[in-house]
């Protein structure tokens, strides 16, 4: 499935997911070692027009409407999954079934069966030497690489407190038309899954430890919004046609989520998910404190990280901006000199060297199915706390929690 | 009460509430135009040596060793409590029978029931031209004034998020002692209604609105602590006595409080109050998002207010730095030109001042009791949902919540 | 001159700086243990009028209109003065010699010549015991007392940058009125000596070192004014008369003053001072780079000092926010926790704080008007350069320069 | 020389410009609806085995090892300079008489000399439609882009102020090794030609001024450094062999560059270029004040542009953060959604695919090799007034200046 000198890449879906994903593809072996080069191979997409249009700019050698003809190819090792949450097991399993490493976009799965069944299938292929991913990019921002090297070497001593958010505005015009990922049939839920997901999993990540429990809640602040001109006949959204009468429809997820939670090793938690705080473009904020430092991170400015020496003296102490760009960073050995930032799509570019590296040295990536059927779980205990009045609600590591 | 010219004003208590309010009450009339200069009459104490110490220092005429002499007195007009919360309901009520204005240093109380008797007694009062005040200051912090005026102005449009947080650390060190904070029955609570009361009052005032339930969590990350040196024969919190084998006592209140909450206009708030933040000294944060703007504050900064106005075009959108020292702002007509800031200490001269002037004019100030009681239903609720697995609990508007 | 528990102020002016140094000596044994409490005697001005207007809301216990009677009473120790800059020289002189400590707000004088008859006046009193100061507040901003510390400590090694610079905004407006701050025969110069003179001196101050050279340019964006309603007769400035025509006059000084400098350890430097910098209301802003680390500061967030350590694994560095407010920082330990900042006022409390106890102890108090006189003749070279093509222009440490 | 769907390029030099223009050319029309898509043809060093490895992997069809060869091919259309500045002028000439479009590395030479041969000879081409562009590529980035064009549309009303600093540190180890950088005759000048150029070709394309005259200074701090072990037989620096005795060479650049401006419109300025300022990593700041508004850049927050509107009242004013991601922000409509950030590397992508536009175009783009060679005055410019005592030095627009 590789040649001598690479491997072929097949990859489902080319909107925002798959637009990142190509350049990654594109340029990953340009700047990392990797121990095989990826070959941009095929292209998977319902409409033969519109992926064959994005093919020729992304630079794709071929294209396929049927995904399970993309699977079935002898020139892809490795299948790119960057459709909505409803598909991905089914294309994920296929493809495990069939040989292919896969990488799959975050969440894992709509619900915690699918991402259990999936973890099940990961694990079975990996004892066939096949490789799964589960593409949570921002454990690849090099300050939250260096957050969770600096946590596991000890310097923020035990931790005492998480506070995460996730604040976007991109829904707060209530206008805005009902767009896919406003409908809970194809992407789970709101912003809890979207980017609650991500907050989740970098906190799991840099603490190195499990949420256990939470209590919820969750605001649908706009109940009905306008019909994209295109939703009658099919499913991707587009802009509201404003020559005839507006159509509403029902918001089928939460506008917003938030929660409280307890760490394993003892933190305490809150966390915030919404698309409605006005101003806030992609504010992924992370503070973590411990008895013997903090930090602090904000993926607005995300080539910096601040970090509190709570060992410094008093008199010298305060949080310190380490702007993340030091050749000794996490990646930044293979970019440019001091200073020079990086942006949001390096995030993918490092994440698929390292899931090219994990490949050639027969290991598994991380983050593995199983971190990702986690996140799952975390999900879907905040949706029953919010139901619940609140009420904390645990999370199970076994399977039996579904 | 007050001469032609002043009122006297007898203070109880002289550490670091009695220190701030006692440059309140000499600076006020040198920079406001208030209708009553005070008079430093007496402070109360009960050691005599201590007392007249501080009296002497702070530029108090005289002191009494028992408070209700000091209230009985003919040359006092205002009655200050700056004592720890248990004493709070006694002192006042009884301040209130004698016809004495009061102010009150907050939380109001230690109980609910004790906050709403404190209430009537203050209603009762006013019906004699007797005035109260809880003294919450940061709702004089003019960055926090003028967010008040602006939201209700319209500028924000309708509120959808509130986040708040007090973050300290000066109990992150295992080994600090077991001060009177740290003991339910002096403190009545911990963060929660040190600092998180705080943010209670500082959101619910700049919303104009009130908190209508909560889900919440607390802990103790800290559960026994070395006993101060005169821990044993007094009350006051000291040095723990290195000579003699440490003894150890129980914490009996919350190191951090954590809690979700719903206001009665929609929103939803995240709101945490901790004193283990290690490098956040006085965190005291609030970020309010609505559909039409955003405001954040914090008072680590206390001289800005950042705005974001959403009726902007995209193009040239964003958070704004409001430096608050113009002649406009609030209270800053009073002292230095743009840019000249204010510190912690004007908050308390901007308090007395309104007080002083609602009290010349016959008006009710505010805060009123009634609203400190209504931050101590919000603590009791918070204090009952984290006892009951962090069910949603509601804060009832009427005197039956307690 | 002083009573057994005090001494007597006799301070001339009651504007700005008037006002803020009567808080100054209100509050000062507040909060210090100085072995001299100031007593507000006598405060001087012109109008009597508007100067008993001033004593009574400032708290002075009676006024003079002519500064010379007040130099003269036995009630006055100290002689305080607050008034433009081309009466100070007279004043001082006059004081010093009738055996009266001086404090004089800066810049010392208008000219060279007699900013160093001051000088001689002030060492001559000084062998008789006489103290004197120039009344640089900026050196008591706690965070520039500290830089001046670490920088002393070794903490940033050998001094290779300085830039500086004092932005306001308040003459942008092209018709405000011509205030007495514009013209030369009251102020003797622009924003060079009411702004730039404090970062001459502050950058000496924190750095222990000394201007030895510059290169200069000077401006004047708005060449004339507006002339206030009473300038006709009087000399103070007011608002324009709006039912008259406009009357113009000229500005005689610079609107903004740029200038390269060398200090005497081999450091070189840049410095600008501007009343034109839209949108910057006082920042007065310092950075300074060793070679073993670096400092920032902006007053217009005056309780932090930022901090980098270049000795520090470049992996862990950044510039860190020290939040000046700990008990262990400079003046700190009079006032309130860590985290509850200070304001503009509260330079002038440590400034008398230092001055009294210097008094006390009989030494001389820093910064003296030998330093002041240093600052007039980088102010004179400033001028100088800019008049001859910014040739560079060196300051001399004797009296032969003037 | 181009294909019916491409064009050819060779590229001349591959360390870090190679690199970074490397993926600019692989990336560009990914992104961009560009007329050509570039072909990366040749790439050109004069090290067989090093030019072979890093055309693999940088993704170049082939290599030639003289510059001469590489410029005569027919597959290449456009030949890009990343050498050091003394081989600029005879290549660009050469290509540009070949009929290639050329694209070369800022500054344009180590010379006004020759940089305004190379002026003509671009001028010359340009009648025979032969395009050249000076790759100044901070012009790019998104924010700074957006500030011509908000004071090229009268935002910031009457330029005033201008300061300007770019701030690297990488220097300020004594005992760093002698680069080519830092000799005279490879690099031209120091911190002034490499760093300097780029804030003074950036202020003078967001003000759409022209510096017209300086004062200066330049100094070196480290006069003399260890050889690099290659240095004697070699051009290219490397680490110093620890085995022998350490051999120094003199630093015949500056290693700082600080000047006094003035702008074509009336504005006064400050620069300042310097790799010493520990902490600073590339910090190549900008800030500008009008009559009506401000600006404010900082590229170690490149997303950011820093806005104050003085026509805000001011109680509502302040500057904001603009975070430069909208799709109606300068393009980024060709990438991501708000907030998720672009890095360095993008402005060499947005440089290559205004280039190729403006080719396909036929229309001359922007900075010209005139701009260039009017950076290049301003540069000597500075180096004889720091020659002269700072005296002021007018920079002529004719070519008689040199």
């Amino acid at each position: 499935m590789a040649g001598s000198d690479g491997i072929g890449v097949g990859m489902v879906g080319y909107s925002f997911m798959g637009a990142v994903h190509s350049q990654a593809w594109r340029s990953v072996h340009r700047f990392f070692d990797v121990p095989l080069a990826p070959r941009l191979a095929v292209l998977g997409g319902r409409d033969v027009t519109k992926t064959q249009a994005a093919a020729t700019r992304m630079g794709w050698d071929s294209i396929e409407t049927d995904w399970r003809a993309l699977i079935a190819r002898d020139d892809v090792g490795i299948v790119d999954i960057c459709t909505p949450g409803d598909t991905h097991a089914e294309i994920a399993i296929a493809a495990l079934a069939a040989g292919k490493h896969v990488i799959c976009e975050k969440p894992l799965a709509n619900t915690v069966a699918e991402a259990e069944e999936m973890t099940r299938a990961a694990a079975e292929a990996a004892t066939r030497g096949v490789r799964s991913m589960v593409a949570f990019n921002y454990r690849r921002v090099p300050a939250l690489a260096l957050a969770r090297k600096m946590i596991a070497d000890g310097r923020l001593g035990t931790i005492r407190h998480v506070r995460a958010v996730y604040l976007q505005d991109w829904l707060s015009d209530e206008n805005a038309p009902l767009a896919w990922r406003l409908r809970k049939e194809k992407a789970g839920s709101g912003a809890l899954g979207d980017i609650g997901a991500h907050i989740i999993d970098a906190t799991q990540f840099i603490t190195g430890q499990a949420i256990t429990g939470v209590s919820a809640l969750t605001e649908t602040f706009v109940k009905q919004r306008p019909l994209p001109a295109e939703a009658a006949g099919g499913l991707t959204a587009g802009a509201v046609d404003s020559s005839k009468p507006v159509e509403y429809g029902e918001v089928t997820v939460d506008d917003a989520a938030l929660f409280l939670a307890r760490f394993s090793g003892g933190a305490v938690a809150t966390f915030e998910a919404t698309r409605f705080a006005t101003g806030r473009k992609n504010a992924m904020r992370v503070e973590v404190n411990g008895s013997a430092g903090s930090l602090s991170f904000d993926f607005e400015s995300m080539n910096e990280l601040w970090f509190h020496d709570e060992t410094v003296d008093a008199a010298e102490g305060g949080f310190r901006r380490i702007v993340v760009t030091e050749p000794t960073h996490p990646y930044l050995g293979a970019w440019w000199p001091p200073g020079h930032g990086l942006g949001y799509e390096h995030t993918f570019t490092h994440e698929v060297a390292d899931f090219l590296t994990d490949i050639g040295n027969g290991v598994d990536p991380s983050p593995s199915f199983a971190d990702g059927a986690q996140v799952q779980r975390v999900l879907h205990a905040v949706e029953r706390s919010a139901a619940e009045s609140s009420s904390w609600t645990t999370i199970a590591d076994s399977k039996g929690d579904a």
